[in-house]
């Protein structure tokens, strides 16, 4: 609202709509006017703001680049949500720590090295009929040629396979239509064998390819053995794209090094750049992979690289399975429209972007029709006569996405710094918008699938420079997100990256994916199976055969069992750990100090670690999650002996014992005060029974916890009561404290459901309630009146009730002017009693009125209280 | 504004006014609709969005927990900065992949032992006088006692120590108010040799304590052999807080298990959380590390373990500074005062915040005033006379932070779920407001230095449950930031914390920090001094020594020289890398394929990679971040050969060659291509020269790399004539096309410069004007008009003078009508040269006259387009 309509309405409505344009417009101009904001800006601002607890509607799957992980966060709260760990150990996650995790990553090992870490570069989402179906991520890694699996159920990596014949890769992940395959194409060109070829044989002896991944989409497991590649030219192969639609069963793979140059800048040769950009053109590889799939079964066209089924281009071309169409100068991004019918190809050298028809190509390959045959015999089909046309963008066009409107497509210009809203259809520019800076890819809403959603558009840039506070020479990355669902594009926000360098995103509705929260009791989260090691309560122990030590252990808020363990130095030590939590987000964490283990122990997680106590002395291990409010004390000690060494004990201390009289009062008083907190807890349970918290999700999930951890108290108590028996006072002490700490747990959850559920069953407030309550808080009233209970002033339920039949009246005017009252005899009690006097807080009749209104909505849910 | 005002307005004021309620208020209404946003939101919107390009103004750093890792985070925005490798490694930033950052990594291997993660908890900033200096960070490891200390001129960390006598370590880091001491206070006990101690033993052999680690402010360095130990009771030391103002000298620091209870779940005992739970009150630590740091200088006050100094409990006692004072029940937080006066104490499991008067406690002391001594001779103060007071909080009161309002102190309530506004003077409770959920630490803005600036608070939640889409069972944990400007708490926004988990965090003012965004050029950025691999453009070389091969390479846009490097199978390969770059935020990265070696170079760094070239084959070598438009292209290959192998040379392809006059038409159009590219930076260069870029900072910073690249040229140009003289056409258009590279990269940073300058230097534009380009982009004349060119449809610069003296007019009607002017001569031959007719966009009259205004500013601008 401008400020010129602003005192218009003051003046001709008068002071009462004054009060109803709320205090939160005028709050609202303040905060402008304190942060520089304009009226655009706080459109932007609400855009892309979420209140506590509402979620986003998309989830973008980011790579992270050199920080070999996978980010995830939400459009259009641009918050970061989980950086996954792929191929890089990440101990938070217990990732590369644990056993499991461990087997997973070293499936990463290339020719018996372990390699930590990756370059991620094109997460991919698994596909049903060209549409995104919430299961399966892949991802590449570019500089140690690998796939990753990552299962969207409970966001862990649980696959890693290694390229066997290429040296680079990073035109991967591409699922097919239906995930039937996953595409992952060479970069540099390299032997396809692991030998020494002098660069000389380049030509000769350097080969690319593409890699098809056969992908079980039910298990989200790559069969190894029946995936094959496709060897191609050393034209180092970027970007790839699957078809779709009508031209499903083919693949699209680009190049930027026809030249076959490499350099040599040392010998004093022109460097690569200059050699690799030379030519007008370089080609998009066109291939059957279906035709190539069903060739590959047949041990005559494939010959055996490294175990691995390698098509050579003869057999291809023989097949009519190969071709190649030339593109402009060394292209980047090749993206397949959503029925498929239409391939636009940027070459990042050149201002156009050219759209590719395939029934264009179709025809061509359908009448051998070619326009000539490259150095290696594939043929070549005809540029213009392959294309729909072409679009002039600007400088350095890169990557395409698709929207929801047909022959809308979006494409990042890296020299200019812009993305460019065109047409593929009409081939005409609708709209362009600057971004900060040099974007590289960028990330349309499901953009590139069968069934792109459009409303945003995010520009993933690979400066930042000037955006955000500086921390350092070596600065985030930036993405920013773009409202495209007005007809102009509207930058919205940016977002830091704050670790890794971000190359391509993938966006998909929230509701596509259903991660779950628990596992079943023991399993191993990094094969779905119930692992070997699975303890419940009760079945914990320690095994020792020979020098091998196995803890079979348990953890729950908050101790670990056991608590003590003694090792001879050299033992070989196996934890085997399963928490045996409920509830949701009840991680618990577990390391042995010094050890270099580390596990993340989600509820119903069974993880173990292994490793060999080679140092002597004395180490703790904890929970390494703030779990509870015992979580300090969640810990034991893992004591490592020197075999071959004589131990003297120490000699004892001597401390002063209580007598057994302190003990027994020291027993009463606690029994006593766990019959008080036990009837605290029963007043939340008879309350949360009364308002039938059953039938709220959040809630019942929550009592459902609050009872396990009540459940385990009648087995302390027996304990308790024994050694009460025996007459083991301390003994008893301790364990009805255990009592009362399980109290505590049970209170801390069962208080959290309690307020749940007021927020659910109390009647609606009305707007002047409402106003009601926020003039009470901003009156600093809840400083000595907290509302269900005696605080520093009197309980204000019932007030209204408490002053006879004009006790509104009283109220107001108590409020408005206390100090005309502190004689009443009433009053006088009340100060006598608190010591303070009621301060005038100089509410207004409006305000007072208000507050009346709040406090009969108090005594309306009074049992709530 | 409410919706009953807005009818009022509309009617009462009518169109004119509706039209001044800008367009961007509705859209508000729009938004807030479509996300269900009320008017609070919106405000809470406002405060925490930051437009594009708009820093924050406080920055935190927060530990991330068993990531081992510190994040960087922004505040009010929240927008996650940077994750700092610190004890975990990470490849992104090369951290424990490159050597330099090894060895600060390898600093902290325990008893040989590499370690690669650890339980970050504290993070503090350097102090002076207790206010933060904005120098340096130091953070603690739990798992393995270790503290690491950040550079805050370029976020590296720059040092790691390893506590010599501790097996963990919680309580740190905590600054001494002029730095001159870090504190490190030990958590779970153990014998401070490294040998085995039954668990017997507790009580005897099983010690506490508190490290003082030397600290050299201007250095940012721990002295390892200047620093000591105060032997403590095996009591489980926590949190600790350092003196300041009146206090200054001294150390505080709680603990939780005065009972010395050693569980034993697995023998039938009470877990620990029972029997360390038992009694009523713990021990406060209150020590004079002032005096204790001068008794350590002379060695009999010490005993030596570990070849570390660690005072012996009875010293500090005999030298009255060592004194214990009851706490309440299994504390967390203490938390020392502005001042200096007053010390926060919560324990966890009591309801009650115990304030203690550091006048009282000194009081005390200096009367050797004891209440008794405990079982190790430490002199015990009176718990009540030692108090301030102690107000009643709630349920799990952990930490305290301060704010700028004298008394005021804020508290988070673990069980509660609670954040706590108090006065620790008054005792008085003020307010409270809900989080979500279970918050642990909090994190006051300097709200635990000598000068807290107040305004907001975090809090640290340890769940996050239902706050976020689900991203499997593994949650993300929650920062929420509160308002405490106003009277009333008010919870802003959440932050989902995709990695690690958070213990404590820090926040300190955005201008009190100095980072740089470039070295000295051939900088090792973990000693700050000049490498020894430094290497200038011309000095790159490979130099063999037996089989030691070392590489001195350098990087920049777009190309690493050398490009080829060949090495037997068992050579120890050296690459010096210098990013030769100056420009901010042209970091490049480094690796060679399957080495599992990674390198992050910012402008002017200088990094090494080591390795045995063990494996045969050809590993491609390259540019791992996405630094220029031929990225791609900046690579190489690493040959390894075995010595041992005979090889033969391939039999070279047939391969059509160019016939000499080709390649001469070649050269020609190449040539040609960079006289054209070069008129269009030539006019970017007068532009920018014409309009002073010299005096806007930002602009002269692109404009001074643009001319980098640009001064590259004659080198290539001498290089591509010489082979031309020489015969080799070729090779001159390789440099030729080496040039054009060159020019690319300097259009791509003048441009940008050039549209820098542009929004600098154009004149203002009217509202009018500004209604006018809106109205212009949303009518969508951008698809065919673009300022400046000719596009699909005539470039408007001027057009209002085209058409003689009624041009206004002119533009108008068409605008409005252009049906009615198809036939008009000019209009005819537009629409027959462009093949596309201008549409009725439907403007009404005041959207084309503010469209006429805006191309009258474009007319006044037009030099600038």
């Amino acid at each position: 609202m401008t400020k010129h309509s602003k005192i218009l309405v003051s003046l001709l409505v008068g002071a009462s709509v004054a009060v109803s344009v709320s205090s939160a417009d005028g709050e609202l101009q303040k905060v402008m006017k304190a942060r520089g904001l304009s009226e655009v800006d706080v459109v932007r601002a609400a855009k892309t703001y979420n209140p506590s607890g509402v979620k986003d509607e998309f989830v973008v799957f980011s790579s992270a680049g050199q920080a070999g992980q996978v980010i995830v966060y939400g459009v259009p709260s641009m918050r970061i949500l989980k950086y996954i760990g792929v191929f890089t150990p990440e101990p938070w996650q217990g990732y590369g720590f644990d056993e499991e995790s461990k087997k997973v990553l070293r499936q990463g090992n290339i020719r018996g090295r372990e390699i930590n870490w990756g370059d991620t570069h094109h997460p991919a989402l698994s596909e049903k009929d060209g549409k995104y179906d919430g299961k399966w991520l892949a991802i590449n890694d570019k500089a140690n040629p690998r796939i990753a699996i990552i299962d969207l159920a409970d966001f862990e990596t649980k696959q890693i396979v290694v390229n066997p014949v290429f040296k680079s890769a990073h035109g991967g992940a591409f699922f097919t239509q239906n995930s039937d395959y996953i595409i992952e194409a060479c970069q540099y060109a390299a032997p396809l064998d692991n030998n020494y070829h002098p660069i000389e044989d380049y030509k000769e002896a350097y080969r690319g390819g593409a890699t098809m991944w056969r992908f079980d989409p039910a298990k989200g497991k790559i069969n190894v053995k029946e995936s094959f590649t496709i060897e191609m030219p050393p034209y180092m192969q970027d970007l790839s794209d699957s078809g779709k639609g009508v031209s499903d069963g083919w693949g699209f793979t680009n190049s930027f090094n026809s030249e076959m140059y490499t350099g040599g800048i040392e010998v004093g040769m022109p460097p690569n750049e200059a050699g690799m950009s030379r030519n007008d053109t370089d080609f998009l590889h066109v291939y059957n992979w279906k035709k190539l799939a069903e060739l590959a079964k047949d041990s005559k066209n494939v010959k055996i690289i490294n175990d691995h089924k390698v098509i050579p281009m003869d057999i291809a071309v023989k097949n009519n399975a190969l071709f190649l169409i030339p593109e402009p100068k060394s292209p980047h991004g090749v993206d397949v429209s959503p029925d498929g019918e239409y391939i636009t190809v940027c070459g990042k050298l050149d201002t156009h972007a050219s759209v590719y028809k395939w029934s264009n190509i179709k025809k061509l390959i359908d009448a051998k029709e070619y326009a000539g045959k490259d150095p290696y015999g594939i043929p070549i089909l005809d540029m213009k006569k392959s294309l729909h046309g072409q679009a002039e963008l600007g400088l350095g066009p890169l990557h395409n996405q698709y929207s929801n409107i047909d022959g809308e497509i979006y494409t990042s210009l890296y020299v200019d710094s812009q993305i460019v809203k065109w047409n593929y259809k009409t081939l005409k520019v609708i709209d362009k918008v600057n971004v900060h800076y040099n974007v590289g890819h960028l990330c349309g809403m499901e953009g590139k699938s069968a069934d792109p959603q459009g409303k945003y558009i995010i520009s993933l840039n690979k400066l930042a420079i000037d955006r955000f506070q500086n921390v350092g020479p070596l600065h985030p990355q930036n993405h920013q997100l773009i409202d495209i669902s007005g007809k102009k594009m509207d930058l919205l926000v940016d977002m830091p990256l704050p670790l890794g360098e971000p190359h391509q995103a993938v966006a998909i509705r929230a509701e596509k994916l259903h991660g779950h929260v628990r596992y079943p009791m023991g399993t191993n989260t990094r094969t779905d199976e119930i692992h070997e090691g699975k303890t419940l309560a009760g079945q914990e122990r320690i095994e020792r055969n020979g020098n091998k030590v196995t803890v079979y252990a348990t953890v729950v808020r908050s101790h670990i069992n056991p608590e003590r363990i003694t090792v001879n130095k050299g033992d070989e030590v196996t934890f085997y750990l399963t928490n045996l939590e409920r509830a949701q987000d009840e991680a618990h964490g577990f390391t042995v100090d010094h050890y270099n283990i580390h596990a993340s122990l989600e509820p119903g997680k069974t993880a173990s670690l292994k490793f060999i106590a080679d140092i002597e002395g004395v180490f703790p291990y904890y929970c390494t999650e703030f779990c509870s409010a015992l979580h300090l004390e969640m810990m034991g000690y893992m004591m490592v002996k020197d075999p071959n060494k004589k131990y003297e004990s120490a000699q004892k201390m001597k401390m002063q014992t209580m007598t057994p009289e302190q003990l027994k009062a020291e027993y009463d008083k606690t029994v006593a005060t766990n019959a008080a907190t036990d009837a605290v807890i029963q007043s939340v349970v008879k309350f949360l029974k009364e308002n039938k918290y059953e039938k709220h999700k959040v809630v019942a999930d929550l009592v459902a916890d609050a009872f396990v951890q009540y459940g385990q108290i009648p087995d302390q108590k027996k304990l308790a009561d024994k050694s009460l028996k025996d007459g083991d006072i301390e003994k008893a002490i301790l364990f009805e404290n255990m009592i009362w700490q399980l109290m505590v747990k049970t209170a801390d959850v069962g208080i959290r459901a309690k307020d749940a559920l007021v927020r659910l069953v109390a009647t609606k407030q009305s707007a002047a309630a409402s106003a009601g309550e926020k003039a009470f808080g901003e009156g600093g009233c809840g400083g000595c009146h907290v509302i269900g209970k005696v605080s520093s002033g009197p309980d204000l339920t019932g007030v209204l009730q408490r002053h006879g039949a004009n006790g509104e009246k009283w109220v107001k005017d108590f409020i408005m002017n206390p100090e005309k009252m502190y004689d009443e005899p009433y009053v006088k009690g009340m100060i006598d009693y608190f010591n303070l006097r009621m301060p005038n807080q100089h509410m207004d009749e409006k305000e007072t009125k208000n507050i009346i209104e709040y406090l009969k909505w108090v005594d309306d849910n009074a049992n709530l209280f």
